[in-house]
C-alpha cells in the first residue's frame, strides 16, 4: 500500500497496527525522529556518501558573561523562531533541504508546526532547483514518509481545502514510505534517489 | 591586477593604498564582513536569485526558565565549535557552501581562524559535487576576495610549506577580487559565476 523505495511491502508490519501491545513496543523501541535522522546523517558522513547536516537551533543572545580564565556563559537568550528547514546540504551535486515533524495524530499530519516562512523557504529552494522535502511520522502507528514539499504549498493558501492538516492516504500515495533500519536508522536517501533521481515507472 | 568578475581592474584604488588618510576613510565607511554578506543575502533572495543563509551560532543550551505568561529565558548556555561553514544554501541548482573571515594583517591571511572541521567539511562538499569557497577580507586594505576551498586544503595537511598563512599574492592570483558596492554590498555571485558557472579564458 506504501511506496518503499525499496520496493518492500508493509506486509508483516500492516496486520499489527491493531493490536495495542504493539503500538507500546513501538513506542519504546523509538529514538525520536530527530536522533534517527541526526544519526542517519552521520552515517551519510562518514561513508561519504552525502553531507547533510541539522542547523544550530537559532537563539537570540542578550546577555554574556565572560568569566576570567574560563569560557563565556551565555545567561540571558531566547528562542528564536527559524527562518528557514532544519537540516541542509548536498547530495550527488544537488542542494538538499527539508524539515521533519512528528505527529500523535493517526490519519492527518496537521500543519501548524510548520512556519510559513519554512514553507516559503522550501519554494525558494526548489525555484532554485534545490530539492526540498519534509519527513513526517506518524509515531503512534510508526510510520515514517518522505514526500516533496511542493505537496504541502497548496494548504498555506487561504481557503485551500478549508483545512489545516494533511491526510495520511495523500501523504502514502504521493510520498515513499521510510522504513525503519539499524544503520542509517532512516535510510532516506534511498527514497530521494527514487523521487528526484530516477523516472519512477508505476 | 586583481581579477574582479565585472572585468574592473583596481586602477582607481590601487594608488591610493599608500595613504594613511584613506585608510582611515575606508576603516569608517565599512560594515562588517559578516553585515555585507547578510545584506548581500538578503537581496539575493528578494530578488529571487539564490537562496543562502546564515546558519544560527550553535550554543549548547544548559539551563531553560519557564515564566509564566511569558517567553522561556535561557538562563546558562555556551558557545560550541562550528562544525560546518557559517553560509550555505543553493544557487541556480547547485549547492553552496562559504565561510567568511576577515584580518587586519596587509600581507598573508592567517588560517588559525578555519577550524580543521570546517575545512575537511568543504572538502567533503566538493567530493558531492557542491561549491565550497571562503570569503576573505584585509579590512585594513579595503579588499575582499573569493577564494576556491580547495586552495586552503594543504595548508591543513602537516607542515605544508611550514606555515599557517596564505599570502595575499597568492589569494590574489587564484581568487577573485569582490568590489563593494551599494546593493548588493558584496555582489559574491557574479565571482561564483565566473568561477564555477563559465569556463575562464585566460
Amino acid at each position: 500500500m506504501f511506496h518503499y523505495p525499496n520496493g518492500r511491502k508493509t506486509v508483516q508490519s500492516a496486520p499489527q497496527k491493531s493490536s495495542p501491545q504493539t503500538k507500546t513496543e513501538y513506542g519504546k523501541r523509538g529514538m525520536t525522529l530527530e536522533e534517527d535522522i541526526n544519526q542517519s546523517n552521520e552515517f551519510y558522513l562518514a561513508k561519504g556518501l552525502a553531507v547533510i547536516h541539522k542547523k544550530p537551533t537559532p537563539v537570540q543572545i542578550v546577555s554574556v558573561h565572560y568569566p576570567k580564565r574560563s569560557a563565556a556563559v551565555i545567561q540571558e537568550a531566547y528562542f528564536k523562531t527559524a527562518s528557514t528547514t532544519d537540516y541542509n546540504g548536498v547530495y550527488k551535486g544537488r542542494h538538499i533541504d527539508f524539515e521533519a515533524k512528528e505527529t500523535k495524530n493517526k490519519s492527518s499530519f496537521p500543519l501548524k508546526n510548520f512556519h510559513v516562512h519554512q514553507i516559503s523557504h522550501m519554494e525558494a529552494v526548489q525555484k532554485q532547483g534545490g530539492i526540498a522535502f519534509v519527513i513526517l511520522r506518524f509515531s503512534l502507528i510508526d510510520e515514517t514518509f518522505l514526500l516533496d514539499a511542493s505537496y504541502l504549498f497548496p494548504y498555506f493558501k487561504s481557503g485551500y481545502k478549508g483545512r489545516k492538516s494533511i491526510l495520511l492516504s495523500e501523504i502514502a500515495s504521493c510520498g515513499m514510505a521510510l522504513p525503519l533500519s539499524l544503520s542509517p536508522r532512516i535510510h532516506y536517501l534511498k527514497a530521494v534517489d527514487a523521487l528526484y533521481f530516477t523516472s519512477i515507472g508505476s
